[in-house]
Order: structure tokens, then sequence, then C-alpha cells
């Protein structure tokens, strides 16, 4: 739980909005690369996660903006899991600019649902993953 | 077939990039939001179309951008089904700035799928509605 | 400020995802158009603000999901003005479903700045439009 | 001109809409991570490009679409420059399955502006570096 995971993303012409910089909501595009490849350096494919019909959905988010992000910049995403319950899991993320500065810093929490949408039990291997 | 449907739409903050100008792949959205209006304006509604299990998949797109849209403009989107066809339909759209000058022009091919992604025929009362 | 300003969206296919609901930040668009709507209705065009240098960039935002939104429906984004300062605005936004529902809410702060993203007082018009 | 750029793309989440695939405008953003990243093994980093004050904006866009991409693959966007005139350059793009099957075909074609829009030549540098 205390390791940080860390993975980068270049930035798009698309994420981008006429003030120049990476339009707000796309920090969360961000977040859920971040978390889904923690989740696979712990061993946890989300994608067959899905298949077997255990489903992560965003039951919260937030996001503090510190400073822009810019086109084609690599940023880095830094991932943590924060809490894992019985059926939620909660990530805390921070997004650096090239420099290493703070540009954005935020969480959401998750919580497992089946097919139907119904709240279910995180399954066991996926809670013990992502507890280490 | 020979009548055009208009819709407008606004163009949102997302949609543009640091070009200060809307980014090129949204005018496929606005094309969706044509056909999808010009269905509904004919008896169809599409997502009803989905539930029923017949899904359009586009198949074939392309556009030519004449001039840039900006934020917060209203575009009307001129949309016309140029073909219908046992498992296809196409439509052709214009898009036009608050002026009226022609912004983007372009096609789409959609073909009819089952919920297996394996071609079906076009809804019998979906072809004629969009044959009219 | 107590006044609650209220615009329809309709769900676009694009702002779906593969779990047949609307991708989650996306809600954050939806806060946008209502913002920008409330502006309008108050008397204040956001891109003639932008056009006489004055920028509003998001500094935090944050989402509860409650339920989730489908393709098609027709949204209704409650928006309010929570909190006016010298260079700062808070609103805060409820979506509801098509039958009336909480769906989702959340707020987000803005901070007004310059071209060169210092930041500088709202414009005085601004600040009282949005306070009534 | 003869040769062909090959980089890697993961779908995101986002990217795919409730038929569960990829929603077909998102093509257009792996197109432009292909000639972006064609562009800069050439030795054009287009970013750069832009700072120097010349723009390359999308004046035509297609794409037929083969078979469905979805969530998680790594897709493989093979580029390759088809031409290289004065003030445009056209590029071609094939986009194939972590099998290898193509699952989408494209070009594009892109003038030369300066910071007003207007027409210019591409820099010399840029047009030698792409028709190698």
């Amino acid at each position: 739980m205390a390791t940080e995971h860390r993975v980068t993303v270049r930035v798009r012409y698309g994420e981008t909005d006429q003030m120049g910089v990476v339009y707000h909501p796309n920090y969360l595009l961000y977040f859920e690369t971040g978390r889904t490849e923690l989740m696979r350096a712990a061993g946890v494919i989300y994608s067959e996660m899905e298949k077997s019909g255990v489903f992560l959905v965003v039951t919260q988010a937030s996001c503090r903006y510190r400073a822009a992000a810019r086109y084609d910049q690599e940023l880095t995403v830094l991932t943590r899991v924060d809490e894992v319950r019985k059926a939620t899991v909660t990530f805390s993320y921070r997004v650096l600019g090239p420099g290493g500065g703070l540009l954005a810093e935020g969480s959401t929490e998750l919580a497992s649902v089946d097919r139907d949408k119904n709240p279910v039990r995180l399954p066991k291997e996926v809670s013990e993953l992502l507890s280490k």
C-alpha cells in the first residue's frame, strides 16, 4: 500500500484546449492510466477482471490543479492505493511535469459491482494484491 | 431522401485545441448528432433500435475541413440520407458557421449488425422511414 | 447567489463507455455547460470575457457519482454560484436523470487569470452579476 | 517516403463506447499519434514547429473501419508519408490489432499555415525530412 506506482503519459494534441494547456477533465484520464497500470504491475489486469464479471465504477473523484500541462510534454503519473475495503478501493494520484513540478493531485474512490451494477465484494486476490 | 435535416450544436470549450479552433475529430461527433436527430425527426429513435438488438456501426467516415469553428459558436449541422441499402445507410453532412459559411462537409457509411456484430438487414420500418 | 440555473444536455454516444453508461470524466463537461449557461443567463458571456483578456481556470474539481446516466437521456444540470471572491468563483452542480433522480453532484473552483496565467481580480461586473 | 513508421497505442477505457469497442472518431487520435511519432523519428518535433510559427492543420481526413478494437488492447499504428507538396503533406495509416489483423485504414491531408491561419510553405527542412 505504501508503494507508489509510476507511469508516463504524453500529452496529445486533442487533450489541449484553446487556453493552450491540458483541458482539466483530461487529468481524470491520466488518473485512470495510473491506476490501471498500478493494478497491472500488481498482477491485476483490469480488463480480465471485467471479463470475470466484476467492474470497478468510480463513485468519487477530485482533483486540485496546481500548474498547467502542455502539448507533447511527457507527464509522470504517481499512483498509490490509499485504502482497500470490502467493496471499495481508493487511489490517490500526483501528476508531475517534465521538470518534476507538481501539476495536479487528486483521488478517486471506486466500488466493485457486478454486471447488473449491484455492489459485490472485491475479489479476494484483488484485495490482497492491492493491499500489499 | 431529398430532405435535409437541420440541427444546431454549440461548441464546447473542451472541443477546442491549442490552435484555438475545434479539434478536427470532433466534427465526427457533430455528424453523429446530425444523423441521430435526422433519424429522430423521421421517427427512428436510435437508442430504441439498439435496445431491439440492431446496431449501426460506422464503416467509413470522411471529412473535408474548409474553415475553423470556434468556442461557443452555434453551428448548424445539415444532414441528408444519401443512400439506403439492405444493410447499410450513407449520410452526408455540412457544418455551417454562425454566418452561414461552410466549415466542413463529409459523409459516413453505417452498417446494421446484431449484438454479435454480424451483418443484418436494416429493419424494414427504418429503411422506409429513412428512404422518404 | 441563491438561484439555481437549469439547463439540459443530451448524452452523446461517444460519452458512454463499454460499461454502457456515461464515462465519469464527462460529468465535468456537463458541469462546464452548467456554469457557462448560468453565466450567460446572468449576462456574462464567457467567450467575450476571454476576448477581453480574463480567463477562468479550474483550480479544483470534485464529483460524487450516485447513479448512472445513459445514452440519449436528457439530463438536467442544476448549477449554483456558491461563493464569489476577489479572484475566484466556486460553483456547485447537481445532475439529474430523466426521472428527476440525482445522478451526480460536485463543485468546481475557478480562478481568474490574465493571458500570461497570472492571477487577476474578477472583472467587477462579473463579480456583481454572479453575486446576485 | 517509402518507409512506414510503427508505434503502439493502448486503448483507454474512455475511448470505448457502449458497443464495447473503440468509438470511431478516436481512430483519428491514433492517426495523430502515428504522424507525430513518424515526424519525431524523422527529426521533426511538431510542438517545436508550432513554436516557430508554422502549424499543420488537417484539411481532409478519412477512415475505413474493418474490425473493432477493444479496451486495453495494444494497437499498432503504421504511418506513411504519401505525398509532400509545397504547403501540404498527406499521410496514410493502418491500425492493426494485437494479432496483426487490420482494424482500420485511412489518410489525412494537412496544410501548413501561419499563426493567422494563412497558407505558408512547409519549412524546407521539414519537407526534406518527410520526403526521405
